[in-house]
């Protein structure tokens, strides 16, 4: 994580001054279930809360603790004993740290995937836009780099809102399995705690409860989260490949909103660069590699090491933080982005009628020529279009092989573009529910 | 994939004789569906379905013609051709080689997922069989490798069982993930086939038509499916690392079952090793791996380019086969393993009662002591016994600061594994929806 | 590892015959030392390295015995003792199944090491001689996709053949890595066996002793290994995206040789596509994802534990298989590509002199400008020639502050492409040694 | 990087005030050659040197003007031309911004690479003491974390320092992987720049230069570093690992220092965690992560694009002070190693012999029974030990097929803990050149 590519929302997060405001929540919550259930004085569970609430806890204190106990969360409850007096040995009974830690980091995790999906709603948002905008762009489709057939920008731009929408769901459903509580004790076995202040905890914090903890919550569900973002990011960088391939001096079909003011290179000032979007393509890199320190976090110990800790540290910050800014990011270039009609067009003209050469295939096979034959017939034109920089249509009316089973007027009838966008609007329907 | 870590039926859904047959089934399904929407001869149709069923591809032949062709589905049509006879210039009209060999694909890995699914169902039997069987069976709870407090060998697995379910819960939606057909043309537009083609192929293979595709499938699916199994692989090789740890000779908790006639290493005769548990974790760390090709699979160029096609010819099988392999070892390791429980109580004490510091430490905190103070006093008495093999009960009755709080009767009454059980059935009910 | 994508003699190497053959050579070269240092007669070294060269081993029969014993260098030496007879029992005296599995795997990663350098002098020797064919053809030099500069394609495989020449390198470095032999025993510690053995055994694999084996050579060596062929691979990819690019529809400045015969798309017969590259990056994701548990393999547990093993019989081909594949096929890509000298042309035309903006750029700060203005007055009459499709030579005749600063003549003089060219033999003297 | 886990001298290579340091020197270099060629003027290079050096770079200021022109190095120069003065139109002629932030990257990771050299060397020095301290401490080998035969704790330092000193030699070689420089242009022709600027600039800064760029230095170079540092990091976990099983409470053969105050529990005052261990196994999954990106950034598209960029921001500070911290870390865990020879005898005694069951093997073979009888015998014998807890003496002398082979006498022998010390004096000559 580095403030270049930080939004400060998620960044706060995971600042030391939230992680001690949520360790203070669950061990008062935690207080507020003992009381209830007769553990601690009712009136401590209030104290407690009282003072820690007002408290304005003091991270250089608390770092100060640390370097002599060598332990996190003892030097915070022992901050916290500072402000709340005798009451606090009330606190974190039966509790284990990773009590604290790994529901602190559900919680954490939980808020930065709701910003999350509100970045990928925006984008969907853009990507809705931009798709009707330009539902009936006719543009060229190209597999493996070469002009295959006519498509529409909007159906490019439909097919990434239906990527995205299935990201969506991923998203929610990775969120729902890093929104678990643990407050079971040292081992997981509740010895020292009653389950039902981990079942308050949870409640009061918008979590569930961990099945079986094992001091800590198990961490395939981190790895599931963590793999989750991966794919997202990877789905980040198709778009975003798919931006600087259209704005490629020769393509120039799109662009990267140029603001005024703005220097594509230090040497040659004719510059005007898809920086954004090459942006994102390394910063999906990045995303996509926290996934597999998440997964061999899995492995920990028998009942746990700490192991995980230092990586969650790095990760849970810099996976989010950086995806929310790719996410945003990607979001502002959509909804920028410069698109060039007429270049598509001219891009479309630019095979001299070869893409249609799938129709005049089909038309020879419907008129009796076998699949084989057809297919040589049709490519020998083609070759000559490649070749020599022929017109495909001249070639064909002019291939007696081929008139032999075409007519004139059905060859030209074939080089129509309308053809082609005929079934735009079932797509429209089937991502959008509408066309 | 080696023949060494594969299992025959999932080997089966890879081989070139059941790929082969799935395209032919794509192809025949198509021309059902042309014909129904009167594309072409209903005749032609019954006719493709009854040669095609009935021939046996010559695979050697498909080779040798694609050997001139450079193209798998071309050459697999033409060879289809020398069965069908005329009728077969009606295949594949206005479809594209991907329309076959994605769907293919997601024939196949749906099939794949299914023996997955039925590899983890046998594995959480024997987890919850063994689970039972040990559910009252005392072992230490151990944290950084450390003795931390008792739990019992039943909630160990009963963890394992929570855990593999949830990866039963994720390769579900992994599958539905890839779950999905295209017949969709060049480009995806439906510009030569009717969207009807591609609902009926859909129906007839169990599979939901893709929303949009752009010559292929798009492959975030892919990906979070392989992400999705790197998951699964590292819970394997958290229960196969925690089988390892039991196994070592000054633990020796459990054991891998040991065959006569086995050999353990060939210098050292008496040697008995968790050879079985080590595998998995070198194949977990495989299956982990071919996620990451997975993932950079996802940025296609444009409509697609086909530089994800190596990568899922050998991720395929080998992520499958391999995952196969591994769950069902694991299950099998699972249901034979040798466990010793008079080890595990002798294990429980090899502390001299030091498991049982932090019942103290909440005693001193109940009667009074602050936590610091508590801490200190427990911690001090705890550290003689690490140091000089003390034992942890005397040294706590006479220490006159800890005697000042709490009576003998009141401390000795804290060294109590039932204690540490009591909720163990709680856990169960969690896990097993019953004790 | 599938044959598609394999080359016979580096399969060859992986093959069972091949690792017994290595196997027995181990044993017997053993055997040799253990008899020159008078532990076993002469007379029995003599007849096994005679019994044992002349057999011919069979591996139905090694697997058969290996179910039993479950253990697969027992079940060789019991087979081997099936042709050797009585002096059977000096073979594998004081050694252990690691000295004679991780010698193997270094001999076999050796040897792909050898084939490896030899793909890589092919494809440099390709490149190089590309690179002087095109040594002044004028292409135009990409950032970010966009045009910035000429240069020619030449130097474009120059740079290719430096980077290849440093992969050389770098693999030259990672055999020396894996080129050691352990025969040191069950621990490593020489109990069991004279150092001298060791030696001997070594010298005649040309092979280096290993300083410290603890049963096993230790997997900081293929972890290296592994790792450079990774680095290896994206080299690759980085060729083939080159080639991609260039073979799109719009920049056609070369393309893969498209074979007659040859059919690029089942539904449209016009297609000729950069299959070949895409492959070659399919391929290279491939080998990068090996280096990972190739990593994770060198924590074993103490003295060693086998879960390397698994991964090691899968990444042991599967990399240099994959890798030898891909090395062979990108050469014979660069041998023959087809270059397109006035496409490349009428690329460099296609800005309307804006790649000549740096020069202007210079041209106007020699003359007293501030860089700053400077870059103003340049970047105002580009964005004129984007936008609007102006002659960037008409539109800065025509601007009055720069007419302030430089002549006509002095303009016009800036629109010069062999200014680019004139250090192109000082770059190949760089690479080659000589232009 | 976070600063838990960062030492101050790493995280100043990458202040913003280094980095723009290093610009300006470049720079400056670059305008000392340009001087002396005669491109500028010689008073104009005197003044930027100057002034520059005396200059404070404002760091908010060079964001502000980088808000504006969103382009780094533009914002750089135009607050250096703030101190400059009018000869500020000198610096950067004919440069490009890669050329100064390459060099600059080039730069910094030698400077890192020479502080993770000092670490290394500070690694060594520790573990050379210990394993002289400890060269004759008898431990037990274990394969499969099960014992096999006796070794010394000195052999087990001995390796890791000879695993280090390799790291070390791969550190070596990746620092001259990345030492180069570039001063080439926009595309890498030397257009624009004389390439003896280039030479001096690189001679300044004790770099080569690098023989073709292409604006960028080629990124396989610094894949190789990553890959380098990830490989490095693989083997702090295995050393990490060693310990970590050491102090296992079964084991405790050895254990980190555990400071006065320090607790390591909030629940379990009797805690001792090896958690700086277990924090080095997740520091080097971070680090070793860092080498995919690093990878993937190597196929830039043609002459460059910027993706590598944002990897790098990040991961050239993440993956070295994370390495520098653990390399630091791992030196003082080894160097305060609290290490337990009674408990290490008390384990070689735990499995009442069998350790010796390879001697008794070899001695009956010797005594000319044949290797399969032989381990059948040894193993009958040692299994009773496993199952029964007998005494493996005992069982041998009482088994009449043993007897039948070698005399009491002989039996006895055999059971000599000096026998597997024998080489140990030639392991360390080997290791470090003296024993």
């Amino acid at each position: 994580m580095i403030p270049r590519y930080s939004r400060p929302e998620m960044v706060s997060i995971w600042s030391p001054e939230t992680r001690f405001r949520i360790w203070f929540e669950i061990e008062a919550y935690a207080c507020e279930a003992m009381a209830d259930i007769g553990m601690i004085p009712k009136e401590a569970a209030r104290t407690i809360w009282e003072k820690g609430s007002a408290a304005k806890f003091d991270i250089e204190r608390i770092d100060e603790i640390e370097r002599v106990t060598k332990h996190d969360v003892i030097a915070f409850l022992t901050h916290l004993a500072e402000f709340v007096g005798p009451d606090a040995r009330f606190i974190h009974q039966g509790m284990t740290s990773s009590d604290v830690l790994d529901t602190c980091l559900a919680v954490q995790l939980s808020r930065a995937s709701d910003i999350l999906l509100a970045d990928i709603d925006a984008l969907l948002a853009a990507l809705k836009r931009r798709a009707f905008e330009h539902k009936n762009t006719v543009t060229i489709g190209r597999s493996h780099g070469i002009h295959a057939e006519p498509t529409t920008f909007g159906v490019k731009l439909a097919q990434a809102h239906a990527e995205f929408s299935r990201c969506r769901e991923r998203l929610v459903r990775a969120r729902e399995e890093i929104a678990t509580c643990a407050i079971s004790g040292a081992v997981g076995t509740f010895a020292n705690i009653d389950p039902r202040v981990e079942e308050h905890v949870a409640a009061r914090l918008g979590l569930k409860p961990e099945p079986v903890s094992t001091q800590v919550i198990p961490r395939d569900r981190h790895a599931m989260f963590f793999a989750t973002l991966a794919v997202i990011a990877s789905s980040i960088e198709r778009l975003a490949t798919e931006i600087r391939h259209l704005q490629r001096t020769e393509v120039l079909e799109a662009e990267e909103y140029f603001s005024p003011g703005q220097k594509g290179s230090s040497a040659m000032p004719h510059k005007r660069n898809p920086v954004l979007t090459e942006n994102l393509t390394g910063l999906s890199r990045m995303v996509r590699s926290y996934a597999l320190p998440a997964m061999e976090n899995v492995a920990l110990w028998h009942e746990r090491d700490i192991s995980h800790s230092s990586v969650e540290r790095m990760i849970g910050p810099d996976a989010t933080i950086t995806l929310d800014f790719a996410l945003a990011r990607l979001a502002g270039v959509i909804d920028k982005l410069v698109v060039y009609p007429e270049n598509m067009m001219k891009n479309v003209e630019r095979l001299h009628g070869l893409i249609h050469s799938q129709r005049i295939l089909l038309a020879l096979t419907q008129a009796g020529v076998s699949r084989e034959d057809a297919y040589r017939l049709v490519q020998r034109n083609a070759m000559k279009v490649w070749e020599q920089g022929a017109d495909f249509l001249q070639e064909l009316l002019s291939d007696p092989d081929v008139r032999a089973a075409l007519s004139e007027e059905e060859i030209k009838d074939k080089f129509d573009l309308g053809y082609h966008t005929a079934q735009v609007d079932t797509i429209f329907r089937r991502v959008f529910g509408a066309a």
